[in-house]
C-alpha cells in the first residue's frame, strides 16, 4: 500500500480536473488574446473558470481575481508592489507580518528589509498563531501593509483573519492574507471577512502546480509584478495558461462545493489517526484540533528525530513531511515549533501528516500500524546506539539515518 | 478547412508533448522538493528536461537555466533585477533597448523610467532591425544593460545578436536577449554567441503556455524576482510545474533536432505563400526573406485595412494577426511598421502570417486562394463604399467591419 499524507505540500490532480484541461492543449490552442476563432474559442471556458473562482470564495463583481503562476508569485506581487506604491512612492515605511509565514512571504520581507523597509515579524502564541490584539498594537501611522496567513501550512492552525481584517480596515492599513492553506480546506467567504488581497494556489486543492491567483478587493490599484501585453486588464501580463486556468476553476469548484460535508469526512479520518498516534508515550500535537484545518497533524515524538522518522515512513511507502516542502539537505529544526517555544530537541522531532479527500480509511489503518512500528524501531535504535557509543550519542545517529536517503 | 497561421502568437501543443506530460498530473504528483518517494519520483524526468533545454541551445555546465512561468516573467526578471542590482544598489542608471521589443520589455522599461532609470529606445532601420554599430554608439559608462530581441515577433527579422554580444562583452555591459522568436525557429548556439541572459517560452515551439526559462551565463548573480522557498537553487521560488517543465524539454528537443531540415520545409511553404501573395498589386513584405525566421511574413496590402482582412480571413477559417497577439479592441497601427517608417495608412494594413511545422501544402494552397479573394472583396467594398459616402470614407468602413467581430 502507498499512502500520500503530504497534501499540504502538494496534492494529486483530481482526474476530473485533468479531463477538463485536455482539449486546451492540442485542440483549442489559440492565444485567448488573438481576435480570430482559434483564440476566442477558449473564452467560454475561461469565463466559466473565473466564475468558479469567484463563487468559491464569494468574491463580488467589484473585486478582481487575477490568475498568476503560483501563490509564491501572488505573495511576491503584493509585498513588492505595496513597497513600490506606498513606500518607494509614498510616505509609509513599515510592514507587519508573522514569524511563521510561508517562505515566499518571509524571504520577500527580508528582501524588502535590504531595500530599507521596516518589517515587524510578530511572534506567535503556544498554538502557533498571532492574536488580533497583538497585530493591533504593532500597526503605526507608517504601516503600509499587514500580511498574515489564513492558516498555517505546518500546523494547520487557523488565524483570526476576520478580527485582523476588521482592525486593518479600522486603521486604514492594507491587509493581505496568504490563503493557500485555507481555500479548499475551510469555508472562505470574502463577503464576511475583510481582506484587500488574498493569495491562492491550485495545487493545494487538487489542481495543477503552476497556477494560482490573487484576489484584489474592489479592483484597487496595485502595480503589476509582470509588465507586458496588458493581459487580464493590464494587471498581470503573460499569455494565459488556458488549460491550467480551466483546471483551477474546476478544482476549486470540486473542493468547495459541499465543503462542510467533505471536510467532516476528512476530519473524522484525521481525528482517528491523531487519537491513535497520541496513544504513544511522549507525543505532542501542536494546536487544538478544532482550531486547525481538518486535514493536518503536526506531531512530535520525543526521542525520535524527524528525518529518521520520514525515512522509515518512506520505506513503508508513506509520504509525510518534517514541515515545509521547501526541504533542505540539512537537518533543520522545524521553525514553527521553535516559534511556539518548543525546545530545540522537540523541534527536531516534528512530523506533519496532511490528509486529503482521497485519503481512505484503509490508508489510515495502515499508517497507524506502520507509524507505531517506526516509533518503536527508532526509539530502540536510538537507545541501543546511545549505549554502544555514549560519547557521540544522538548526533552520530542522525548522520547514520540521513545517509540512508 | 481550418488554417492556423498565427504561430508567432502561440502554437498547438505537439501531441507527443501532451503525452509526456500526462503521468505528472495524477500519478507522479509529489512535490519535487519533498524528500519522500512521491517527490523524488519526478527527479529523473526533471533532469532529462533540463538536459534537453541545455542541449537545444548548447549551454555549458557553468551556465544556469531557470524555469519560469513564461518569457514575460523572464524579461521582467532580468530588467527589474538589473535595476535593483546595478542601479538601485550600484552606480549605473541606463538601459539600452529598441523601439520594437515585445511589450513585456517595453512596458517594463516604461515602469523603470518611472523609477528614475534612463532608457534609450533605439530606432530600427527600414528592415526593422537595429545595427550593431548603432548599439555601440549609445552605450555609456552608466549603461547597466542592453536588452535586444533575437528575432522580431512581428516581422521575423533576425537581429545581429552575435555582433551586439561582442560589443557588450567588450564594453563590459550586461546583455539580455529576448530569444522567444528565435529558439526553435533558427539555430541558437550559446557557445558561439555571447549573451548574459536569454528568455525562452515553450508555447512558441509547440510546448504548453505557462512555462518558459531564463538562460544565465556562468551562473552569474541576479536578484530573484520571486523570493521564497529556495527552489531552483534559490533563483526562482515556487513549486515546480513538473508536467510543463517535462513538456518544455520534450518540445524544445522536437523543435531543435534537425532544425535545418525542419526549417527548410517550413521555408519552402512560406516562400511559396509569399510569392503568391506578392502577385497582388500594391503589396509589400517587410524585410528580406533570408534575414527572417523561416516561418514569418508581415505583408501590407495598400487600401485594405488590417482588421477587415483579419475578419475576412477568420470567416474563411484562417487564423492570422495584425501584429502582436496582445491585440486591443482599438484599431491601432502596427507599431513595428510605424517604427520602420511606413506611413500611417500602410501601417494599418499589416497582416502577419506565421507558419509552423504542422502547416501543410494544402493549407498554403487554400490560404493563397482565400487571401486573394479577400483582397478583391475588401478593395471592392472599400472603393464602392468610398463612392457612396465620400464625406466619411475609410473611417466609417473601419467601424462597419469592426462591428462584425
Amino acid at each position: 500500500m502507498q499512502v500520500y499524507l503530504d497534501n499540504n505540500a502538494t496534492t494529486m490532480v483530481d482526474p476530473q480536473v485533468v479531463e477538463v484541461m485536455q482539449p486546451f492543449f492540442s485542440e483549442i490552442y489559440g492565444n485567448p488574446n488573438s481576435l480570430h476563432k482559434f483564440g476566442t474559442a477558449s473564452h467560454p471556458a475561461l469565463k466559466n473558470a473565473i466564475n468558479q473562482v469567484y463563487n468559491a470564495i464569494n468574491a463580488s463583481d467589484e473585486d478582481d481575481i487575477v490568475f498568476t503562476s503560483c501563490a509564491t508569485e501572488s505573495n511576491n506581487w503584493v509585498l513588492k508592489s505595496v513597497w513600490i506604491d506606498k513606500i518607494l512612492h509614498g510616505d509609509k515605511n513599515h510592514i507587519v507580518t508573522t514569524e511563521v509565514e510561508h517562505p515566499s512571504v518571509l524571504s520577500t520581507c527580508r528582501f524588502l528589509e535590504e531595500q530599507g523597509v521596516k518589517v515587524t515579524y510578530l511572534p506567535v502564541n503556544e498554538e502557533g498563531i498571532v492574536e488580533a490584539h497583538t497585530v493591533k498594537s504593532f500597526i503605526t501611522e507608517k504601516t503600509a501593509l499587514v500580511s498574515i496567513m489564513w492558516a498555517s501550512n505546518e500546523t494547520g492552525m487557523i488565524f483570526p483573519i476576520k478580527e485582523i481584517g476588521e482592525i486593518c480596515k479600522e486603521k486604514g492599513v492594507l491587509f493581505h492574507s496568504d490563503g493557500v492553506q485555507a481555500v479548499g480546506k475551510i469555508p472562505v467567504n470574502l463577503q464576511e471577512v475583510h481582506v484587500d488581497f488574498m493569495s491562492m494556489s491550485a495545487h493545494k486543492f487538487h489542481g495543477p502546480k503552476g497556477v494560482g491567483a490573487l484576489y484584489i478587493k474592489n479592483s484597487q490599484p496595485l502595480t503589476p509584478l509582470l509588465n507586458g501585453g496588458e493581459h487580464m486588464g493590464g494587471r498581470r501580463s503573460g499569455t494565459l495558461n488556458v488549460p491550467y486556468i480551466v483546471g483551477m476553476g474546476k478544482a476549486i469548484e470540486l473542493a468547495t462545493i459541499n465543503i462542510e460535508e467533505k471536510m467532516s469526512s476528512i476530519r473524522a479520518k484525521r481525528d482517528r489517526l491523531e487519537d491513535a498516534l497520541l496513544e504513544l508515550s511522549d507525543t505532542f500535537v501542536v494546536g487544538e484540533r478544532e482550531h486547525r484545518t481538518p486535514n493536518t497533524i503536526l506531531i512530535s515524538i520525543r526521542g525520535v528525530e524527524g528525518e529518521g522518522m520520514l525515512w522509515d515512513l518512506n520505506n513503508g511507502q508513506i509520504g509525510a513531511s518534517t514541515g515545509s516542502a521547501c526541504a533542505s539537505e540539512d537537518l533543520e529544526a522545524n521553525t514553527v515549533m521553535l516559534a511556539i517555544g518548543a525546545d530545540n530537541e522537540l523541534a527536531h522531532t516534528g512530523i506533519r501528516l496532511s490528509l486529503s479527500r482521497f485519503t481512505t480509511d484503509a490508508e489510515v489503518d495502515y499508517t497507524i500500524s506502520h507509524f507505531k512500528g517506526a516509533v518503536a524501531r527508532l526509539r530502540n535504535i536510538s537507545s541501543s546506539f546511545a549505549k554502544q557509543k555514549p560519547t557521540k550519542g544522538g548526533e552520530v545517529q542522525e548522520c547514520e539515518l540521513h545517509h540512508h536517503h
